[in-house]
């Protein structure tokens, strides 16, 4: 037997649109990234693929692309937790800058590196700063970064996937987790076991479900990588997100 | 000192707009209850209401409903729960009806005892029929009813009030009950110890907040009805209400 998880990417926000760093930021989606979240509910819709249970992050643009994916797929009405720890990475402070001028400024290699490396995190976000979360009541209490390297979002998602995700996994429910390309990108090297250089060449489409059967014994995929419902969108997206800051 | 509890009725759904009997049938919103959710929303961040948690029914009017006003709200992210026991009556034989055909083919009287006596049900719905929800996926496994008085929706809501909105409330969380016309009236007779007498003649607008303080002690609001945000708008509302089926 196996379990089914779900992973699927926010569609595009407002600053995706405008080439800004996000990171924590809370914005909302583009009329183009509600397209995309509904796109996403008639793909698991047509491939017959129900979730059980949703798991979000805090923030809205995640919310909000589970919310329309799961309106069409007549699924509005399935439990749902949400927690931080499924964030997008904190991009410190780097977060509410425009990505083409970060790259003019500090250079190509500067940029890709924070961009990508697996470990290098940002500069720390000055705290009471515009851009930053920590006065923010969804996260009091809560032990929040200052900024985050890919690393780091496995760090502290992980916690999360073996208190919340895997239990709703062993109990034979299909989990839907609707969550940010690094977020995703830190779960996919978790189950797929990739080194650090490759997970920086793996990028995840906007608004496609990937769907990953578990082995019940591993919790590790029956296929590597997962499976697309849409596999040519999501080759061309995986393209366009590659090109980003471009 | 007080708890607080905001309870919240949908906005009008195509079934409202088409004038049928809507019970358990999964209708959306219509354009203009999308409207009335968003205003439910910025009528709360105008009063300062932040609730930390949300009950909802399992009914998409109702899960949109509270979708869109904390979206406004800035509160997509609360925690959330939701169950069967806070959908709305089930009308039982007369959902999918037009209410002024019933009306024309009962009688004044029998219209009026199905729609406000409270412990009169309609007629049992035909299992398997186009209306029925015997065979939805979500309510697998629960006791739920082939047609309800209002008497029967607060048996039934009652105990997930007793086991999930009263625990929420004794934490000090500002709780947010996004519902529907006769499980919102359950709650109502429930709080205000209203006799079934009364709480026939008793309406709820849709889209305004309506807000309780509860004593500690007794969990009986400290002033009876609550108090709509918008006091004005709930007033006419309730008048357009009464007059639903004319």
């Amino acid at each position: 037997m196996t379990y089914t998880l779900v992973l699927l990417r926010h569609g595009e926000s407002e600053w995706n649109a405008k080439n800004l760093f996000t990171g924590w930021v809370d914005v909302a989606l583009s009329e183009k990234g509600v397209q995309e979240a509904k796109r996403g509910g008639q793909l698991l819709k047509d491939a017959g693929v129900t979730p059980d249970v949703l798991h979000t992050s805090l923030l809205r643009r995640a919310i909000t692309t589970a919310n329309y994916a799961l309106d069409v797929a007549d699924l509005l009405w399935i439990p749902v937790k949400r927690s931080w720890r499924l964030n997008e990475r904190h991009y410190g402070a780097l977060q509410g800058k425009d990505k083409k001028q970060i790259r003019d400024e500090y250079g190509e290699e500067q940029f890709m590196l924070w961009r990508r490396s697996y470990d290098v995190p940002p500069p720390e976000i000055e705290l009471g700063s515009e851009f930053s979360q920590d006065s923010d009541p969804r996260y009091a209490g809560e032990p929040i970064p200052r900024t985050e390297a890919l690393a780091n979002v496995l760090d502290r998602a992980l916690p999360y996937w073996n208190s919340d995700i895997v239990p709703d996994l062993e109990a034979g429910k299909t989990v839907l987790v609707t969550a940010h390309g690094n977020s995703i990108r830190a779960l996919v090297k978790l189950l797929d076991d990739v080194d650090a250089d490759t997970i920086a060449g793996i990028n995840i489409p906007t608004g496609i479900p990937l769907v990953y059967e578990l082995d019940e014994e591993t919790l590790k995929p029956v296929t590597k990588g997962g499976t697309y419902l849409d596999p040519e969108a999501a080759a061309a997206a995986i393209q366009a997100v590659a090109n980003q800051g471009r």
